[in-house]
């Protein structure tokens, strides 16, 4: 009943306009009575997101799932995830909502606070991983926040194409540019010598200069990460 | 007559809170009508953010003024300083305001429009200095969310300790940390090869590998700005 409510109520919304279409108009054409809408959604415009609840519950269990051992940056990237696998289940319902959030303010300013509790749910879990550390709370409110604006970028390109693409590939790359302002390593860094199969980057260091070789496909936080590594040494 | 009806406001809603207090009470207390009420503010929320228009238009012309040898992120966060130095301008207004913001989840919701109006503004003239750079637009939204979670970490710090402190070196560290992580040289850079006198780092690259000499003290931003040099070669 729930995906007749949202599938109903989206129909109406693209014949008719948002603002036009009635919470009656939906469940007349749903064929159920009101109390049933409400049970599921508080308001008009949380039928328009109905799975951001869910999302924002995996998410907070993903990070509450974390171990000491789990890089920081890596796990709040990777939690950023979960809300693009949400986009990409079913594509052209994100598109036909993100072309109808885009039309109406009251919508963009729905979307605002929905956004804001991913960014804060995110900054949490990072203000506990850096307790106790210089600018724990700084640190941990701008990964938040640059990791939510990574993921938006990305997740805009893909639906203002119409849902075409890899969503995916298009997120990582993404959250890697984050990942390399803020340190995280997105795999194990392994250095290997340049001419290597498969290698992407190694550092090598002397007295008082840094030599870096890298293959030129590899990615720039690769290298940045060899550097810090490198650095790091010191 | 403006500033007489903010004041009337805040004495009404410390008085009997903010959903309690009408448009209506507050005119009487001025001693003023409704339609002056709304010469001035849209709504009864404008009248608790009565200064946000104001700053959004000086941030906008401030960005608007920049040249091009002004380093980007430097500057966008020197427009940031602008939001701080109107909060920074009645502290104790400033302190009443965020005791109520907290209270009354409609002005927090408000508060998120204006920000993300200050982080558009801030988006759009990155995106103009990175047009045609790799990854513009990303990094452009990326760095401008930054600046404003650093910028609002830091001002509600100074907030939450009743406006006593030094605000703007608060804001200054925090900017500082975002500046750090995204590469703006504080100066115009000048790549030199490695072991001249004053020199940071120096890249050169070969078939299909790069290979960069950094000075150990070079800063991390010096070094990647020389392998996107290099890259960009390509």
């Amino acid at each position: 009943m729930r995906d007749a409510l949202v599938a109903a109520a989206f129909r109406l919304f693209l014949e008719r306009g948002y603002e036009q279409t009635t919470v009656d108009d939906i469940v007349a054409l749903a064929g159920v009575g009101r109390r049933s809408f409400f049970r599921y959604f508080p308001s008009k415009e949380d039928v328009v997101f109905p799975d951001h609840e869910r999302c924002l519950a995996d998410m907070t269990d993903f990070l509450a799932a974390s171990g000491d051992t789990d890089e920081p940056v890596r796990r709040v990237c990777d939690a950023a995830r979960l809300v693009l696998r949400m986009y990409a289940e079913n594509p052209s319902f994100s598109v036909q909502r993100y072309r109808l959030t885009k039309q109406v303010p009251g919508l963009r300013a729905y979307e605002l606070s929905v956004v804001w509790r991913y960014e804060r749910a995110l900054a949490e879990y990072l203000r506990a991983r850096f307790a106790g550390r210089a600018d724990g709370s700084l640190r941990a409110d701008v990964i938040a926040s640059a990791v939510v604006a990574a993921h938006n970028n990305a997740l805009r390109s893909w639906l203002r194409s119409d849902g075409q693409g890899d969503a995916s590939a298009t997120v990582d790359h993404a959250l890697g540019y984050v990942q390399s302002a803020f340190g995280g390593p997105p795999v194990a860094p392994v250095p290997v010598p340049a001419g290597t199969a498969g290698g992407a980057a190694g550092a090598y260091d002397a007295d008082d200069v840094v030599v870096v070789v890298s293959r030129r496909g590899a990615p720039l936080w690769r290298v940045v990460q060899e550097i810090e590594t490198a650095l790091a040494r010191d």
